[in-house]
């Protein structure tokens, strides 16, 4: 992603920058703790690409795409708590190495440090920056429940599958780059297909996610390999296994899935891949992030007005979004 | 607070009439349960208060003053997840009717839809009425924070506690009458004063409220009685004793205290309030109580160009405010 270099300059610039508050302590530390893990800057690079795009001022928009990432970053840390995840980026998540309500309460003041950034644009767009942002992150709570009702919900559809993805992962990517096209006084047109776009490729990333998560490797992914299968998450492989499996491929599948399995964790993670090789299944996860991806970039040509050049770099984005492992 | 009627009827009729999202119902259910819960509504009516004590437009301050008491019921379902507290008004904690994953996520949504609510104030006064929110957002739970601190920390002061139960309790009542204000268009130095009045009668507030905890009955209170000396909390009742103790009842009191003492809950409950009776804790309690009460109404006393029948109103509400148990 180096033609994006110029964008998470302004983002590391931004967030070295920004006093956070350092009293108490024990609240600020995993703040700073997790904002430093670094990682791509994804969600921030889209809103300052969002508002570049449009002709907007980078600078302004400056702290309200750090808002962007402040927001994930606090979803990184309660979802990590909620889903008892022991790694992010490599390193030992915020409950773990402090505590549970360490990772609750430093996750709440990281959500409200995050309107704080919001807060600091043009006054006048500040009331549909407002609603954009919380919109957005509602329908991100709500993706997370979904997720984890999901774990335990014996028959989950596909399509139950992707709106889930939708809400939990895709709705923040289109929110990012919408914030931007907002900030560059874009048309509510423009600000939709922008939207559109960022929630289409947010789809093929989250099933590119889900691959990792089986097909990676832990250095390439910094989380734990074979998680999701760990924790009985129903992503797409699992959900696509079950649908093409035979009688007894299926129950095997389940047998494994099911609380009543005494197995230990690497037994079940390596017995469920081989499940996945007999059908197939890396390369029909393949075939459904490619279908997103097109779908994207359709969205994507259909923007009017905006620099040709920053949509090229829109489109090498949403390149390397995807094919993060190929 | 009958006076109060007409502020606490505005206060749910907005409630009733503000519809919350209903999917995820796993999400949002634990929402209309605990906003659901009554209770006497101190915070909105505050604002309400605050708005018309200088003649602002009461239905303007509805939503914004829902908006008060929906964060101040997000940080309930936190703070009774992290204190493991099981009864909230009486009724099962969020936590312990769901689970602690609701707790969290549910938590979390409330404070953006407090946001949401929030941001339906007239435009032109949105920048202002955020920061606000979010610098009293940030001191309440910097105040959880160092509450959870104080539990395992040995050498807390008074001075300490009360800096505690400002930040936690005191600054949201403080900033829900300068919100109701700001909305009013009062002068700065006139929202400085409502505020401060706020602040103090807070902290008055609080050590009344530590004071039910060991004496209040569970109808009075709501919640567990002696839950404060379970959860090792270190209030003013606690600090006090230390501070009257001789050598000897130092020793018991650090000795209950202790994470070494392997009695039950009701022993340990019975002990401390021995000591409690001998040290003459309860009328040391009242004292400063009824210090900060006299402090807060010299702070309103201090109040220019205010409609003089609402200032007695909010006298009243003081009053009530710290003598729930006289």
């Amino acid at each position: 992603m180096s033609n994006l270099a110029k964008y998470q300059q302004i983002v590391e610039e931004t967030l070295q920058s920004t006093q956070f508050p350092t009293q108490p302590d024990e609240l600020y530390a995993p703040v700073r703790y997790i904002m430093g893990l670094g990682g791509k800057r994804i969600r921030p690079v889209l809103t300052l690409l969002g508002c570049d795009i449009f002709g907007g001022d980078l600078q302004k928009a400056a702290k309200p795409a750090l808002a962007m990432e402040v927001f994930h970053n606090f979803t990184l840390v309660h979802d990590d708590l909620m889903d008892n995840a022991p790694l992010r980026r490599g390193k030992q998540t915020v409950h773990e190495k402090w505590n549970a309500s360490t990772a609750v309460l430093s996750g709440d003041v990281m959500l409200i440090l995050a309107y704080d950034l919001l807060a600091e644009i043009e006054q006048s767009k500040l009331p549909k920056a407002v609603r954009l942002f919380n919109d957005t992150a509602k329908k991100v709570c709500e993706g997370q429940q979904f997720d984890m009702v999901f774990e335990k919900q014996h028959n989950v559809s596909i399509k139950n599958y992707i709106e889930m993805i939708g809400l939990k992962t895709a709705v923040l990517l289109g929110g990012c780059l919408q914030m931007g096209a907002l900030l560059a006084d874009a048309s509510e047109e423009n600000q939709k297909l922008i939207y559109d776009f960022g929630y289409t490729i947010g789809i093929a990333f989250q099933v590119q996610d889900d691959l990792l998560d089986a097909y990676g490797t832990s250095a390439q992914f910094g989380k734990t390999i074979g998680g999701d299968i760990a924790a009985n998450k129903k992503t797409f492989l699992t959900l696509k296994a079950l649908e093409l499996a035979d009688d007894e491929l299926k129950t095997d599948l389940e047998n494994l899935y099911s609380s009543n399995s005494h197995i230990s964790n690497d037994e079940k993670i390596l017995r469920v891949m081989e499940i996945y090789e007999k059908l197939n299944i890396k390369a029909e996860t393949e075939k459904l992030r490619d279908e997103f991806y097109e779908l994207a970039m359709a969205d994507l040509d259909k923007i009017a007005g905006a620099d040709e050049s920053k949509k090229q770099l829109l489109r090498q984005f949403a390149v390397d979004l995807v094919s993060r492992a190929k």
